[in-house]
């Protein structure tokens, strides 16, 4: 049983959240979040594989060792990536701080930021924004904590839900922003998940990986991996669930479950808010040799810009598509690939179908989710990649970010 | 001795070329082209590596592997692409109309189509264009001709050389199209080339594959690898210079040389007149562990739609760079890399420089002609790849491509 409910990020028993502005961002709006559970936490995150990785990255990615956590700092506005040693500096100020505020240890706070690469963080503001966050911690603070980690995103992130583990009401909640320089690698972008299931860190680790392997690893915007992706989950038992310590027990089947409806759900939400994007695209790739091959197609279809810009212009351009499946390295057999717009046939062994009909074409491309199947006609294996069009409006938001 | 000549194509020695309008594009503009060696020529060329290659292209495979020519028959208009076996029929009626028209082979005839994928060839205009372009041959048809492989393009790309060559005066002249779905693999686009030197096929052969390696394959419009890229060169010997036989060879030297240039010319065109192109980036990735590594972070700069279009909004968001390299997978050392953007040292290994000032940025930004040069600061190879911005047409030109 599983159960939208509301409340945010704070829905799940014993997290507070907060969010403040401290001037980091110049519109005003909130600019530091802050995430904690009021007990220990197991804690898991995946990051960027950008070698460029920003120091919250570098700094999370020791703390995550420890299976643990208790705290996010999150600021938008500043990536602090390419900061060199002065960066490194102030992310660690930046865990140091959270945990001074919150009389917990530097090891249990993870530490992530978004926003202009190569700008080092205006550190007085960032302390100052800590404190009034920490001071400001809420069971209510979801939306402020959710405000505070947006950067070009148009509309806000979360989802949140109830479900039945070991017989225990659960719920899991999580927080997520895209909307430029996605394309994944392990995490892609921010998320953050809160629950209070019971779980041991190391298969809390493992079914958020397998969770990011099918969701956020498999969305594109722009084919840009970020240096500071990272999506973490905190889960602090309280529910009160037996721990769950096997991957064999129903209940870690339960939870992986939900796990990954989260993710999926956040993964897709921030494609439908990819920058400039007017349509949703869901590109399913079947009958491939292997999964590697089928997600290869899939990604090669939704990161080429002349599919993109077709659909945004609704141009019945179809064999841009097949072009795309054709250089992508996937393994492919002209005559036994088919494609399928919507539920319109448009290719069949590598042959125009009879059937098919170009205004129709037109209408299925004029809906605003579509769905693109081609089906490679070698295999059992199959990959299904989300992602959006590209418009004048991406030109126009990455032309003018930093200015 | 390097000399630019005038007369196109049919500058060398013993080559006609033709253009002529079937009626295959719907501008009235010429779409049916023919380059002609009056005597056999040893041929040598370079398709696409996309697996989905176009019908001309399997054709032109098979007649290349002679290592000679003596016509190049080229449509604009239609791809002849995912066109199954109605494809393949209508690519070797053109070789077959072309070889009656000429009193050659089939197996001497080149065939070479651009424009919209998974579209069948009007026959009846094609064959009529083939006859129309053969009777009016001319040594003053290279402009003709030029225009007949154009699609959408902005201006004509052609280069003549006359050049010294085992102390005789050799001539070579080549002519491209662009100007979307490039991206190097094998070779890009359609390139003709013709010379009046004498080259034994095996050694034209290599020549063109090196040169096409530091030419062809070094540029990216979209990073979409078409179905229909080629390159051919035909060299029908007729300056009368010693057979080239070796590649120790002085002459041998000379014309790898020239061949290069005249490889290198037509692909900065392309970039030049990519579609929506405002800026000419060159990338150049210096202190690599590989030539390899060089070329692909290079590569992944060039192709990253944000850095792409921080170019085209002159926004100084150099971040994006660094970001780019970070993920391309070739090994690079956040605290060895340096970056410089025109003249301008922007970062110094890792750090940002001292000097470094936005508005100086964003004044070499301003440039239509921009160097970016990343030192990785591990190896000693290095790399350059040309390419161009991101633009408002880019999607316009691509969201209205058929309709």
């Amino acid at each position: 049983m599983l159960t939208k409910i509301s409340g945010g990020i704070t829905a799940p028993q014993g997290f507070k959240a907060a969010g403040v502005h401290a001037g980091i961002k110049k519109n005003g709006k909130e600019d530091i979040g802050l995430i904690y559970s009021t007990v220990p936490a197991a804690a898991a995150a995946q990051f960027t594989t950008n070698q460029m990785a920003a120091a919250p990255v570098i700094v999370s990615r020791q703390v995550i060792e420890n299976g643990k956590a208790r705290a996010i700092i999150i600021n938008s506005g500043c990536a602090n990536a390419c900061t060199g040693d002065q960066g490194m500096t102030d992310a660690r100020v930046m865990a140091h701080e959270t945990a001074k505020a919150l009389n917990v240890d530097d090891c249990e706070v993870l530490v992530a930021s978004t926003g202009v690469i190569g700008v080092n963080l205006p550190m007085d503001k960032v302390t100052a924004g800590i404190t009034q966050a920490a001071a400001g911690l809420s069971e209510n603070g979801h939306e402020q904590a959710l405000a505070a980690i947006m950067t070009t995103d148009t509309f806000s992130k979360s989802c949140a839900y109830e479900f039945t583990l070991g017989g225990k009401q659960a719920k899991i909640a999580g927080i997520a922003k895209g909307a430029g320089m996605i394309h994944p690698n392990m995490a892609t972008m921010l998320c953050f998940i809160t629950t209070d299931a019971a779980i041991a860190p190391s298969l809390l680790k493992q079914a958020l990986s397998q969770a990011v392997e099918l969701s956020f690893n498999m969305i594109t915007v722009d084919g840009d991996t970020s240096t500071n992706d990272m999506v973490a989950v905190l889960a602090n038992g309280q529910v009160g669930n037996e721990l769950i310590t096997s991957t064999d027990s129903q209940t870690y089947r339960e939870f992986y479950s939900v796990l990954k409806t989260v993710c999926t759900e956040l993964a897709q939400l921030i494609v439908r808010d990819g920058e400039g994007a007017t349509k949703f695209l869901e590109i399913n790739v079947t009958r491939a040799v292997s999964f590697a091959d089928a997600k290869c197609a899939a990604m090669a279809i939704a990161k080429s810009p002349l599919v993109k810009t077709a659909f945004f212009g609704q141009d019945p351009n179809w064999g841009r598509i097949l072009c795309a499946v054709g250089y992508s390295g996937a393994k492919t057999q002209p005559d036994k690939t088919s494609l399928a717009i919507g539920d319109l046939t448009i290719v069949v062994n590598g042959q125009g179908a009879a059937s098919f009909d170009t205004t129709k074409l037109k209408e299925v491309m004029a809906a605003k989710d579509i769905a693109i199947t081609v089906d490679l006609g070698l295999g059992d294996a199959s990959a299904t990649v989300w992602t959006c069009d590209f418009s004048y409006e991406y030109v126009k938001i990455n032309g003018e970010y930093t200015t």
